[in-house]
């Protein structure tokens, strides 16, 4: 788990005072990965104390990670430095924020990131790492695993040594968020409760928290009650609980089958997630009676027609990719998944989106 | 905040093999703190596996941690062994949940206990401990004090390096708290969510967290729909939640009247908790109004008249140990406490117990 946390409208000024305790030298580095749609952003880039060799990253986020741009970030940072850095930064969504998680580990792990791709395979304590979502409804920000797509599968390396040591929760930080985006990342955090909260994984601790992540969607998403502050706070502790229940259970059939689209598609995440669940009735009926209502209430239109023009071999690649995430697959459906879930209802669905 | 946690009933049968992983050789033990009411107990304490010196020490838990007996455990530690311990880890209630803490962190830090009551006095980081709480409702295996009694004041030392590195969440371990015991503890996880949501220090972050463990304890105490398992479970979940909430606000009223009762006679903090929550409506008149309705349902009997003998240099010393905890104050009232909070009005309610 993280291990501290600051939350609070205007914390994110407290990031130099929190690096200036964990700083190791002048020539180990804190290295900050910023989402580049902060580039030339002053009012939050000027709160970014470069020391010594210190360094910004800008980091495009039109793509999601891949294990290959992970190693040439920390070869990057090990041709560059002499000594490993004081710490990682991540400043950003889901993707920077996964970003600064895998680079931290694969600091002081040796080989390739894609062979730490799976469940529990990282031997080494990472770098000291802090998280500052900018971007709510990811869980990214507490979670154990960092996504990422490799050359056989898009997968996660999960583990204890994952979580962030420090993690700053600014709200204010997303107050330039899109609509569009705001509404696809916090449905992220939506979805991530509906298929904790159903799954057969499911324990007392996932539905304590999924439970309070689901209520804070439907006042975020469903209510007309808040202001504008309030509802920016309570989706980024949405994001939290949301992530803090499926860390100890798991996700289900949206996210095996958007990861599909994202390895295949280069679909991210957040959209990839509304794509499939506006397709699942059939898995989670009420789930997705909400997700349509909120989809309504907020005018949004979610793409349709993506997977038009696939062939046979393209929609057997995405289905390889969903298929191969068994534990969610378990957690959705039960250990028989295998008889109920074929190749043919996963093309079929595929070839309504 | 606490790193590691992990939860399921049964979950305590993982101790051996995290425990494992810390071990730091054959002269740095691990020291476990247990409840005495689990002297003899079998069940649980088979599965404490002893190796090198590793040391099982029962605790009377009739009254609450004092700084001279952390000393004096930390004392005894240190003349036995010649090493610093591998760890130290908890096996109990609040009492001894508290203890563990503090000894782990009396070991690296010099001096006196009593000299590290208050705010973010600690300097070195504490011995690793873990907490497995049997009883459900303190909400100390989550937060960042441990609550000690002093030769001047009841007050915890609080500090980053408090927190668990591990807690063991097996709802099991509850299995035979008495009843009285039961619904003491568990108020204390009300009172914390009362004092939390209706106070002036509350955030987003606070109030997820204390509205989970809010709705948590209605369910608990007043529905009827719970299995006896999943009231445990539930009830181990709402504790975390409700200590979550004040570790990032703050208690209140209730908390510093009952400080004052547990200074003067070592009332201890559950009980002491309901005695002062009962005749609070004037500051929390829902909380109260639900408190009553919970007390009436399970048949409980509060104590009464526990302050009919008191003398007024007894009452002073309740009431200097109770406004001297001016957070709480500060939290419950706002900035201005002080013009409305005097020592009559604490005399009354204190006249009252």
């Amino acid at each position: 788990m993280v291990s501290r946390v600051v939350f609070g409208r205007g914390s994110f000024n407290q990031l130099d005072d929190i690096l200036s305790l964990k700083r190791k030298g002048r020539n180990a580095p804190f290295i900050f990965y910023v989402d580049d749609v902060f580039k030339g952003n002053h009012w939050l880039t000027s709160r970014i104390t470069l020391s010594y060799k210190d360094k910004i990253i800008y980091v495009p986020t039109k793509e999601e990670p891949s294990t290959g741009q992970i190693d040439q970030l920390v070869e990057d940072i090990i041709l560059e430095y002499s000594e490993l850095p004081s710490g990682i930064i991540g400043i950003g969504g889901g993707t920077v924020l996964d970003i600064a998680k895998a680079v931290s580990l694969m600091l002081t792990n040796k080989g390739e990131s894609k062979d730490y791709q799976g469940w529990d395979l990282i031997k080494h304590a990472a770098i000291y790492h802090v998280g500052i979502p900018t971007i709510s409804g990811t869980g990214a920000e507490v979670s154990r695993t960092t996504i990422l797509t490799g050359p056989v599968r898009k997968l996660g390396i999960n583990s204890d040594y994952t979580p962030f040591d420090q993690v700053i929760l600014d709200p204010e930080l997303t107050k330039d968020v899109p609509k569009d985006q705001w509404f696809y990342t916090g449905m992220d955090c939506f979805v991530h409760c509906v298929e904790s909260l159903t799954g057969t994984y499911l324990n007392a601790f996932s539905e304590s928290y999924g439970e309070k992540a689901f209520e804070l969607c439907k006042e975020i998403f469903l209510g007309d009650s808040l202001s504008v502050e309030e509802a920016q706070d309570k989706l980024m502790m949405a994001s939290w609980h949301g992530g803090m229940s499926i860390a100890y259970s798991q996700v289900g059939v949206a996210h095996a089958m958007s990861y599909g689209l994202g390895y295949l598609l280069g679909v991210k995440h957040g959209i990839g997630n509304c794509i499939v669940f506006d397709h699942l009735e059939a898995f989670y009926p009420e789930g997705v009676a909400i997700f349509k209502e909120m989809k309504a209430k907020h005018n949004i239109e979610i793409p349709s027609g993506i997977c038009a023009d696939l062939d046979q071999s393209q929609f057997d690649i995405m289905i390889d990719v969903a298929l191969s995430l068994e534990p969610l697959w378990e957690n959705a459906i039960g250990k028989n998944w295998k008889t109920i879930i074929t190749r043919q209802k996963l093309l079929e669905l595929y070839k309504k989106m």
